[in-house]
């Protein structure tokens, strides 16, 4: 490929075309070779792809701060000029969605994702909105029970669906502001997660934990917040999501569990310094996190001792070539998965597998045993 | 130094002096030069030091392995034919009492702690133990409210005192066999540790879980199992011991906490799988668990709040220049003290003082004033 070229339009901080591509990864996706950034490094976001068949680069999703403290987070972070917008933030699978010949999904780290990319061509008008903007990629998740990655439940679906949240520049990476986006998602029809707002900086603070109290007594994950022009975005979750979290990490406790525990604690420990003003919902609090990391654990530890694997149970529904695409992919990321129920469904695929847990089914297997623990 | 000649007596896996000697630390203490080896390699312990001028090798006091399951632990662990003794686990501070010249105590690192020799001197009869056993090592635990490193109260121990839990030969490491070494510290009237059993190895476990039941019950750490001869020695903890852990690493977030936590949710997780046979014992420590952590966590952000820097509180007392010595080392270990309070009793000097944990001061500051996470 023209190094030189793509080192240009990607106008990475990289001081020559070599730095940067000896980073890059090729992949294939039906015959065609792509590369992948599989890492940010030099300016340029982790998951950005270019297709040089297609002439197209497709910026990786940046990374999205958070703030541990509402009050001081929102009023440091925004212009005290600017007004704020909160939009929901769900609990599912984050993809670019861009036309490179035609609509792929792309998931955080650049892979195709041949589920979701089936998904959003059924579920969303592609072809009407890439003809009007090509140069564009959506931004949005795919939420519901019935995906290969996340489980969460939402009120009103009952398989999967998707919401963009986000429109860029595919290869720029500029945002289109907060109501510029909507108003075009509204256009073509495209579901978008709640939005809350504008607020004035100085009241945001207050505004949003009303909305974060609304949201966790619904077990929603939280909230993004995002300047009018979206060039500024933090997020901030709820005490129900940290919880799910701990929970999923601690069903899963040596894959997961100690990579997800302290940074959930940390949350949890400033939102409760914050918001819990008596010492009875701070025990309350305590109580559920504590529930929330040994109950899952302990009983993933009975479930093992019963010679079952430990592992994440997914449900997904579709043409049956997708699926089969889905589970060559899920192959190819060295996962060892075990169907639990293969059935058709009104000409539809229905899939129940669970992705085996392999170090959380080995370790614990070995220390009920009476293996030991070297620290 | 005569590598050569050492590098033969350690009985090291390295394949030349070099290998070795180029990870030791050169140290000095009352003017002497000693080695030290900071971190386990080639077949040699953590914390092994060498004292040329007194021709003495001190091997570090080995690593000694965890079960996580009583049962099972012990049955694997230990031959069916042996005997099993439980020693009782103290929460204190883990020195080897050597006499190189004259009696040191050294840390698990292989340091000189002045406070912990001063307090062997005065506690422990060495000059009749070392005139005996000039080659032997005691291997020692500091205990009580009063000592720069741990605060676990005992009943009985106001200030601080001793537990002889094992002697070794200095320079092989190999252990006199329990019954040698209680005989030993009985005839020389060196305070140990409780002892229980022995019990035959295929009741041991059922033995063991009642005395870890009540060492719980008496907020105490635990037992170590050892075989007749020490040459086999495993740890067994109990709950109250994982939630102090727990509690003292979320006073400190940012410096214990990402370290403590999942190997203490693990050991009550297989704890739990074990012993709490119904649902609501279960509940209430899952509940005591998340309290442990999360309510010290919270405190330590509001003292932030407060204007409080976060830290461990100590209080040391002894020979005014013993405790001269310890600030010096403190100091050498690049730890900021703050001294809170400092006066003389009866002769002796006592001091009150706290350990900053400049990280979670830091970083806790920072996110109280809105300071962002990225993750």
């Amino acid at each position: 490929m023209d190094e030189r070229e793509y080192y240009e339009r990607l106008e990475t901080t990289a001081e020559n075309p070599s730095e940067l591509f000896e980073h890059l990864e090729q992949r294939c996706v039906d015959g065609r070779t792509y590369y992948v950034m599989s890492d940010a490094r030099h300016g340029v976001e982790r998951g950005t792809v270019l297709f040089e068949d297609a002439d197209a680069v497709v910026r990786g999703y940046p990374s999205t701060p958070r703030i541990l403290v509402l009050d001081t987070g929102v009023s440091s972070f925004f212009e005290e000029e600017e007004t704020v917008f909160a939009e929901e933030k769900l609990d599912g699978f984050n993809v670019r969605v861009a036309d490179v010949g035609e609509p792929l999904a792309f998931t955080r780290g650049g892979y195709v994702c041949p589920y979701t990319t089936a998904r959003v061509r059924e579920l969303l008008d592609l072809s009407a909105f890439f003809a009007d903007h090509p140069e564009k990629m959506l931004c949005a998740e795919l939420i519901g029970p019935e995906t290969p990655y996340t489980t969460h439940d939402y009120a009103g679906v009952d398989t999967n669906s998707v919401r963009v949240f986000g429109i860029r520049d595919r290869e720029s990476g500029a945002p289109l502001s907060v109501e510029e986006r909507r108003a075009l998602c509204e256009e073509y029809e495209f579901p978008q997660p709640r939005l809350f707002g504008p607020y004035e900086t100085a009241a945001a603070a207050e505004e949003v934990r009303s909305v974060i109290e609304e949201l966790d007594a619904a077990d929603r994950e939280g909230v993004v917040l995002k300047s009018p022009d979206c060039e500024s975005m933090v997020k901030y979750t709820t005490e129900s999501q940290h919880h799910d979290d701990l929970a999923y990490a601690f069903s899963l406790p040596f894959e997961r569990g100690r990579d997800f525990v302290f940074s959930r604690v940390v949350r949890e420990a400033f939102q409760a310094a914050e918001f819990d003003e008596d010492d009875a919902r701070l025990r309350e609090r305590a109580r559920d996190l504590g529930e929330s990391i040994l109950l899952p654990m302990v009983e993933t530890i009975e479930d093992v001792r019963d010679g079952e694997a430990a592992g994440e149970r997914h449900t997904v529904r579709g043409d049956p070539e997708a699926i089969d695409a889905l589970f060559d992919h899920l192959s190819d990321l060295s996962m060892t998965l075990e169907v639990e129920d293969d059935c058709r469904e009104d000409g539809e695929r229905v899939v129940e597998f669970v992705k085996v847990a392999e170090s959380t089914t080995d370790r614990v297997q070995y220390y009920l045993e009476g293996g030991t623990y070297d620290e």
